[in-house]
């Protein structure tokens, strides 16, 4: 890390400000544009490096970042890295082979794929099967719960899109100890079209999606072993694609402990995000995915049946920020000492 | 019901069919739009009498039924009624109102209001306050589980839409007791914008839904306690609002009893709509909206975790047609001895 | 043709009816689905064939048609066709190649790509160069303005969906002799994604369009020439994707001679249309998608400025019915004598 | 203006920046929340005051902007300025009202609305009756081509959204002389929603706009006359409505002069807009929406038909950021002096 005299703005500003050299490999999809999008304009990166997938090794340049970020892209194994800090927005058995490598460099990383999040091998090798080891120093970066430890780690693996909605929605009555044992927890989730990816399929075809509402991989998707992780106790975890391009809203269906009041269930939440700049909790007022598109908010409501002892929380977020690139960048901020905040307002 | 000749295409076509006088009460509204579309085209329907909404008594036209039905709407103060039929396509108070003095003259109708879902006095004086007496002969329409009610009914009560997409998905499994007692049901309904109506409300306003997603009237929508009633046990429902016009998917979670297998799940749904005309199954093949918009199809599939005995079910449906008006034509068809699908393929 | 008692409902219905054997090639397009959707209830149809694209030459179903077509598809290469009348729903290459031989088995075909649309053969040579000859007995499928040549035709060649927009909306001022000579006509025509067709591209992914419009081949769709040789004078054509599924809205710019009045506009309109069973005029009140969508109609408005001369007309349609399938359906009726209504409303 | 120490971000960095008071009429309407949102984050404003429609004076939060601006909003007649600049976002009326005292006060003032975009009495008394009588000191805000005038004006009159997506497209053909005379102009514009206000009305109710597309004020828009007055000649405009929430389309139809060759069209574009760092020309390669939602870009595209001298150009932008709120503060920074790009990247 680097510190330097830095004259951004010509003219009046004159700022002293450490600069961070970053590395972005897989700069070229839904989640590494975004990336590369936030860290351009982020007061404290200087962008060193940027890999994307294309057919030759001519540095390409990304046209909807034009004037943003006029830098070009290089494929992967083209990149030499002079870098502080990487970024990995790749598919999980890229991040799981490149990895260790640029650990052993001394690189610190932030890794947007699921190859390192699952602790427990052996559901690693079910869910994750190209990731063989699991490296030292690694963290779950799942901000608001484990700033610690990010700003330890060498390597934080950056939550799913799915586990950030939804155990920012849960934690804060789990830990408070308001989660009523041996009950099933239900997670419901719609998902925005940008989470299915930027392959053309047939269930990313426009007309499949315009005008419906799919569920998918019940019971299924690897991104329950995560949030059963983090939890430590069994969900049922259904995902759904719904018309809109950007956005997640978690709906969780649990029990609290007998005599739970909705005072208690305010204090949880007030008390696990009182000092976390990204979750804005709405009460009983639901949030809904427009408040939080195109922003690394997480907006989380909630109502307590206090007769039947039901509680439904929603969560909102944008996938492609506070559920993934977003997200990284608030690691990196902890990791490197900057604000939450720096980049992401 | 009289029976006459009818030639309605010129030329080769010569048909005798009975023709039923029927009258739509609330033509205007999206429901009612719907049903005249569907009636004008019922080969055992005539049309004698359709009411709106508007300042004046003149009779006006309905512009999206240009060449389709092209007779007039009047207010309904200034309506009589000569007819076999009466759709009423009201709010509930309305109907309330207005279902007495019809039944007292002899007419047969279908109410798509809920003014006369709940049968329990005490749940109706609550949900459905203007509602304050019910009727002898009344039905609850759903078809593929109340036939013989239905065809002997004075009234049919046209079920909710969100009941008719989760009810088609859970009687099966209730009644050939597989729901294991004492668990917990989930609902998470997901309905298109029409479903919010066709007042012009901030609600309704397209900026606030494109590009997002609403949970509203979490553990207080009306729906609850008529689903409730069908499956004599408590759910925990919240629907949620999707960025589409037309349709509903219900996504609903519950336990089986221990040893049920993945057999026995298909062959409860398999049994209950064997001889149902609108219901196709489709098994693990997760149905989505888009295959039964602008139908009265209602597809329903699942997925059973044998090991845990966790049960998902999906059920889609359009809310104008199976979950309004073209039930209420099948119920009609019922009613009258006519073929379930006449004036719905 | 052949003329037998029908019993398709079961109960009070008996009908005489004149059944045509009709066979499709390419069932399992956007276009090939809807035509079996509405055939497969046409009172004058009985469906003997259908052939899709798939891998093996194993029968298999159309899941979006369950329960309203349930036959299977076969290869087209694997299909023989007892039947009276083809629709021919392929790219134009397949349609070249298969036609001569189709019709000279004394089959009557209803094309539905641009194979044949084009009369002067150094056009089609540009425009379509897999057409290398035009059979006998072929007629341009614009219903309204070509009944006679349909009636006697032995291939109708269905126009594309941006010239039906089009045509319909400015043949009854040319025809009238109200558009001034030498003077531009700018077509901006705006369609819905399906119009892009079934294959996964970048083009047609979801996140491509969600909250986009785009103009594409400005100055280079082939449809610019269809349009010139059906109006006689060359136009400006540029297609723009707008976030929708079905639906075209064709905004046409044009001149008109000195002189000309409202009334002289409108009755142009009223008399190319006073017999048109699919055409709806709505004068100054400017038609929208979403009266036509999932209909055969096609809805014209227009606005003169008297005082400039300057004429807008705008008209809509659903590119899958009007623009392809339905239109198909209509000129099949005139071709064999049945009502233009025949299996459309 | 004053100038002060400022640390706005804690720890690392020290910054000396000049600060402009800056308050904003009509803070809860779209562009006003879009205003909100942008300011809040300006490295150069302080936002000392805002106003909002409410039924009381009492201050009000908008929970759109939690933890992005949490200051309150009163009733614009409970507003005491303590400014150096005001923002009105306010309709044509209240702001035509307003601004000739605000000006009387020493303030410097950006309009959003269009009381003061037309220069000739008798256009604005036509297009804007509200407005009696234009101030002195008035610059026509399209930053692009009005910097000298913006930077010496005292009330900066916001172009309207089509005409700044319109007028960039067409101003550097038009003032490099290659527009040919007499010509007509035909401008199709496509807007999203929110350009129609935040008014619950039919015209903006979800179930109306979703898979759908409407022309509107066919020849009678009141930003006609803003562009004609632009570029010194009449043009045919009609803005139509697409089903999404933010962005413009405007495609552009014209003539060139005898001669002109595609390098020219290029030349022409590339000098007008060499130092503009919101403007990205793309050449044939036409610009959509989605790369310019939720941005102050102007990105624009074209395409010349050498043979005929027809040329067809594409502008697309945020109606809500560079239509609007961007713009006005792209034009802040110019009357006082900063980056334009201040606060807006």
């Amino acid at each position: 890390m680097t510190t330097q005299v830095v004259n951004k703005v010509a003219g009046d500003q004159r700022t002293t400000r450490k600069l961070v050299r970053v590395a972005v490999a897989g700069a070229s999809g839904f989640a590494g544009q975004e990336l590369m999008r936030l860290l351009s304009r982020h007061p404290n990166v200087t962008i060193t490096a940027a890999t994307g997938s294309q057919a030759t090794s001519t540095p390409r340049r990304l046209p909807a970042l034009a004037k943003i970020w006029d830098g070009t892209v290089v494929p992967l194994n083209a990149a030499a890295f002079a870098a502080d800090a990487v970024f990995l927005a790749l598919p999980e058995a890229a991040s799981a082979e490149l990895a260790p490598m640029l650990l052993s460099s001394g690189l610190r990383l932030i890794d947007l794929s699921g190859a390192f999040r699952l602790r427990d091998s052996a559901s690693r090798a079910k869910w994750y099967p190209a990731t063989t080891a699991q490296p030292e120093g690694v963290a779950y970066g799942l901000t608001e719960f484990e700033l610690e430890s990010i700003a330890n780690a060498k390597l934080v693996s950056n939550p799913g899109c799915y586990p950030t909605a939804s155990l920012l929605g849960l934690l804060p009555l789990q830990r408070a100890g308001l989660l009523k044992p041996g009950c099933d927890i239900v997670i419901d989730a719609k998902s925005g079209i940008s989470g299915a990816g930027k392959a053309a399929t047939e269930r990313t075809h426009f007309s499949e999606n315009h005008g419906s509402v799919a569920a998918y991989n019940a019971f299924g998707h690897r991104h329950t072993p995560e949030m059963e992780q983090a939890l430590g106790q069994p969900v049922t975890f259904v995902p759904h694609l719904v018309p809109l391009d950007r956005g997640i809203l978690s709906s969780m269906y649990a029990r609290v402990v007998s005599g739970t009041t909705a005072a208690a269930v305010t204090a949880a939440f007030e008390g696990a995000y009182k000092d976390a700049p990204f979750v804005r909790l709405t009460g009983d007022v639901l949030p809904e995915i427009k408040h939080v598109a195109h922003t690394n908010f997480c907006d989380i409501g909630w109502k307590l049946d206090e007769a039947t002892g039901r509680v439904f929380v929603v969560s909102v977020l944008d996938n492609l920020v506070k559920g993934a690139s977003g997200q990284a960048i608030q690691n990196f901020n902890v990791m490197f000492g900057f604000d939450q905040k720096a980049g992401l307002l």
